[in-house]
Parts: C-alpha cells; structure tokens; sequence
C-alpha cells in the first residue's frame, strides 16, 4: 500500500496537530497546501517538508498527484470546498463540524458514493480508545438516569470580539460560535453513546456578532435527558458525569479523556476505573483509522465502518441543525 | 426576652436537625410536638424534653402557650397548616418549599401581616455567611455569563418508588419530587444572588408516580443564562460555578458551603478564596436569625429584613411555579 499524498486547506492550529499526527502514522506524506496566502502556505507546509504551497484553488483541487484532502477551513466553506474535492475525485477528511445543514451532508455523502471516495467528518474523540471504553460502560449501566457532558474553554478570540472585531469562529458568515467549535464534541459524545435524541433544545446566549457565545442544550430521550453544557465565552472545569440508578460514570472531559470514575449513588464513594493512556497527540488515532479507510475501501468491513460513521454524523448533524434552529442561529448556507 | 415556645409539625429527620440548632440557639424550648400517631409524637419530643405530645390538630394550633410553630409536614400540607396556625396568632417558620403556588404565598403573607406575626420560609442557605459571602464575590464579577448550579443525590426512597410504592417524597398528592424538594435549593441561590429571572424553563424526568425524578432548569436573564440540574434518581458530585469572562466561582454546594475557588478562565488556574468555616448544623444559622426576628419583630430593621425574605420567597415561587408549570407538574393545589 503506497504512502497517501495529503493536501491541506487551513493553516490554522487544528492543520498543524492533524499533519503532525498523520505523519507520524507513517501513512501520509504532505504534498500540498492551500491557502489564499503564498506566504502562509509556505510557512505552514515547511516543518512537514510539504512539496508545494499552492494559492490557486482549482489547480489544488485538481492536483493530479494528491490522494486525500483535509479540509479545515473555517466551517462556513466546508460544505463547497468538499464538493469541488469530491468532484475531483478526491478522498476527503472535513473539519468538525463538516456541515451546518442535513441537506449538505446528504449531498456530499451522494456524491462521496457515486465517486467511489472517501467522505469522513473528523471528530477525533469518538476514535479515541477510551472513548469506546467509556461507551461499553454506558452499555453496561442499569437503568439510565441522563447526563450532564460539558466542554467550556474561554477563546481568547472573544476579546476581539469585545473590542468591536469578528473573528472567524465568532462569525455568522462562518458558521462559527459555541455550538459548532465545542458543543458538537459534546453533541457526538452524546449521539455516540446514547444515540440520537427525539427532542433538541439549546438555549444560546448570544454574543454581538450574532453566534452563540455559550449554552447550554437539552436531548431528551423516551426515559432520560442529557444536558449539554458549552462556551467559549466562560471556562469551566465540570467534568462529564453520566447518571444511573447504581452508579454515576465520572469522565475528566469528552476529548482526550484521561481519567474515568464510579461514583456509588448510595454514599457517592468514588472508585477509578482503569482506562488507556491518554494519546498524546489525539488526532493520531483519527489520522490512523482514516488511512486504513481509504487503503481498504474496498473491503467489506470499510464499507461498514464507513456507513456507521456516515450515519453517526447525520445523526449528529440532523441534532445539531435542530439546536441551532431553536436557537434561531443563522449562517450564511440559506437555512 | 423570653425564651419562644416552640411547637412542631412534622417528625421527619429535617424536624430533628431544626429542634437540634433551635435548642442551641437557646432561644427555643420544645414545648409541644403534633403528629397523628401519639407513639411518633412523644418519641420524637423526647430527647428533647418536649413538655406535650398532641394528637389533636385544633388543640395544637390554638395551644395558648406555643409562640412559634415550625411546619415540616410532606410539602402539600404546609399551606392549610401555615393558614390555620396564622389564624390562631402563631409565629411560622415553615420549612421549603412553603406553598406550591404565588396565590398560597400572598394569601398567607398577607394574613401575616394582618395578625402581626412573622411568616418565613426555611430555606436555610440563603443565612449561611459563605452564602453571604459567595453573594458578594458575585457582585464583584466583571461581565457575568451564567452559572450551572447542581443539587442531585439519590433518595432511598426511590428504591421503594421502584417497588411499587408512593412515598409522600415522590408523590403529586404531597406537592413531592426533585424540583421541590432540592431544586428549590439551587433556586434560592440562583434568585438570591442573580435575582428573579425573566424565563424560566423545566424539562424533567418524571417518574412512575408522576412527580420530577430528576431534571435540568434553564433560568433566562438579560444577559446570561442559569442552569440547575437536580435529581432524586441519581447522584451527581458536581461542583457549582459561576461564570464571568475573568474568572469562574466554584463552590462546593449551594447548600453547606465550604470550599470557594477562583479558576482563571485563560489557563484554568484555581485560587482558593478564604471564608468561613463550614456550620456543624446548617440550620443553626436560620434559627438563630429567626428567633431574633421574632424577638424584635417591632423594629424597623427587623420589619426590613423581613420584607426582603418575604419578597425573595415569592420570588422563587413564582419562578418554581413557572417551572412547574413549564413541565406540567401537577399536585393537590387546583392548579
């Protein structure tokens, strides 16, 4: 199996941890990288000897030599960057969130098929092996009581937003905001573990740009709910707490969780579970499991993995566009 | 001053722990003790020298020598016992939540004032000096973003709930359930230290008996949003926080508060914030100010404060009550 020729569009600092992570792989080489910029590119692909820094979109779209793109762009450009890289009949790996609407998900996932190629949205956590753990728990937990999953980290980017700027992850025009850079980490979480809910309801503090700053949202299921709990405009350090009548499943996070606890509901004593060593860098196992996609695309068990994950992702789009619809959040992608 | 003559209604564990502080107050004796078993009332007054055991309801309340009555009858009873003892001239202090709807609160506060004579709820936090303190910390916070306030421990009385039974804890007949019995708490600390909120959203797990098992509130403020997650069914170790861009709050509880923390919201750093020492008994506090009330009740800083309470006690159930009814919770009160 020859060595994936990677391209990237984004330079930001999600680019550099994925090309980190899929170098050390050993299953991708950096061939290219995208960005209206001459210079970012450049600077950008040099650490990862990238051969070329190209500026023109179609001729990186179209570059004979790459194999797979990874796009991570700001969200609002997803859904059209991955189109033209699914037309050009390229493998692509898209940014969390990959889409703001079902209907962009469905087209793509169409076209992904009717290609032949490779459509995978990346959410790093749920390839995390202890991130499976804490899902076998779940299933083993008697009588479901909910949860309360939380991811709330002050972006330093809101002070611009306070002094009159819209950056990027706090546009509309973007798709940006709370729900769609940390909430969906809780969101998949959620959908992962519990499945997909029959009612959504966020309730979204708005900042001046128009996105949500913070929130806090609601998936109810027929016998429990559980309440997401995310921001960008506040930290906290809650850690995940998932709830039944025996027992309450105590995560330090929903990424990169490291540690995993039992606390006994009767007299709250609290027992640590043993789990793997937390990755050091979380993108590898993502990075590792989307190589293995596209070298066995043809295999029967990819075909699987593929649709398990496509279906995931609908679902967790399908929950997420209810949120923000509850929410009356609007971004530029005529929904 | 003359020690008060203490009457009690209510036999219940929270009974004890209320006589225990009352009697150390000093300010208290247990003269009477009313239940509709004899064998309950004597036995409970007992190690607390109470001078009458009553069996008789009519002959309890007009009892000549009984000053103060505390009531810590199941929730739905509170409101008829707090009227007839209010008739009969007696001092109330009936514990949370007092009445299950605004009209109960007016129509007794009212009565009160006509008969001269002090009506509080116990709500027993809201006079511990760290809840004071918590109080001003918030007050000092730049640009507030919210707060998640938690109250979950599993009540054993859900393992008779699950058997077949209806403990009046989780019966409608007895106003029972989580909202009631402990999201009041986080209620009074979201209200006392946020004030009234202008929405207020319930979404609940009911149980089989049709009270809140457990449940997630979502309070609306102009600028911010509250959430408080409580629960009977299950048991959550969260801590509490409250957010600002700077800086997030962190106590250990609402109720008992014993540990205050500042967690920098740009590298996650925790401070400890010196306060008080943690009470022995939680309600020491509330007997003590309570007494005094009565003791004083002619003084115009008593007269204050007792507005205040008055008016943060109605407060907190017109909120409870639109949670209630945002769930559609319903009890024995014809609404």
């Amino acid at each position: 199996m020859s060595v994936l020729q990677l391209g990237v569009i984004g330079t930001s600092s999600i680019s550099d941890v994925f090309v980190q992570a899929a170098l050390e792989t050993k299953a991708y080489e950096l061939k290219a990288v995208y960005s209206r910029s001459l210079e970012k590119a450049k600077s950008f692909g040099e650490p990862y000897h990238a051969k070329e820094a190209i500026v023109d979109f179609d001729a990186f779209i179209n570059h004979k030599e790459l194999d797979v793109l990874y796009i991570a762009s700001p969200n609002g450009l997803h859904f059209e960057q991955t189109i033209a890289g699914l037309n050009a009949g390229k493998h692509i790996i898209v940014e969390k969130p990959a889409f703001t609407n079902p209907d962009q998900w469905e087209e793509a996932s169409q076209l992904a098929e009717a290609k032949g190629v490779v459509l995978v949205e990346a959410a790093r956590h749920i390839h995390e092996d202890n991130f499976k753990k804490v899902k076998e728990e779940i299933q083993s937990l008697d009588q479901i009581q909910g949860a309360t999953l939380t991811y709330m980290k002050y972006s330093s980017r809101y002070d611009l937003v306070l002094q009159g700027e819209e950056p990027n992850i706090f546009s509309t025009k973007f798709a940006g905001g709370a729900l769609m850079d940390l909430g969906i980490y809780t969101l998949y979480a959620a959908v992962s573990w519990f499945g997909e809910p029959e009612e959504a309801h966020y309730f979204a503090q708005k900042v001046r740009t128009g996105v949500d700053g913070k929130g806090t949202a609601i998936l109810r299921y027929p016998d429990y709910d559980v309440t997401l709990l995310f921001g960008k405009t506040a930290t906290s350090l809650l850690p995940s707490e998932i709830y039944s009548i025996d027992k309450t499943l105590r995560v330090n996070a929903v990424v990169g969780i490291a540690k995993l606890e039992e606390i006994n509901t009767r007299d709250a004593s609290v027992k640590e579970v043993p789990i793997h060593p937390a990755a050091e860098n979380t993108l590898y196992e993502e990075a590792r499991v989307f190589a293995a996609l596209i070298n066995t695309f043809d295999e029967k068990d990819t075909q699987e993995k593929l649709k398990e994950w496509t279906a995931l992702g609908k679902a967790v789009n399908r929950t997420l566009f209810k949120l923000r619809k509850s929410a009356d959040l609007s971004f530029n992608d005529g929904q």
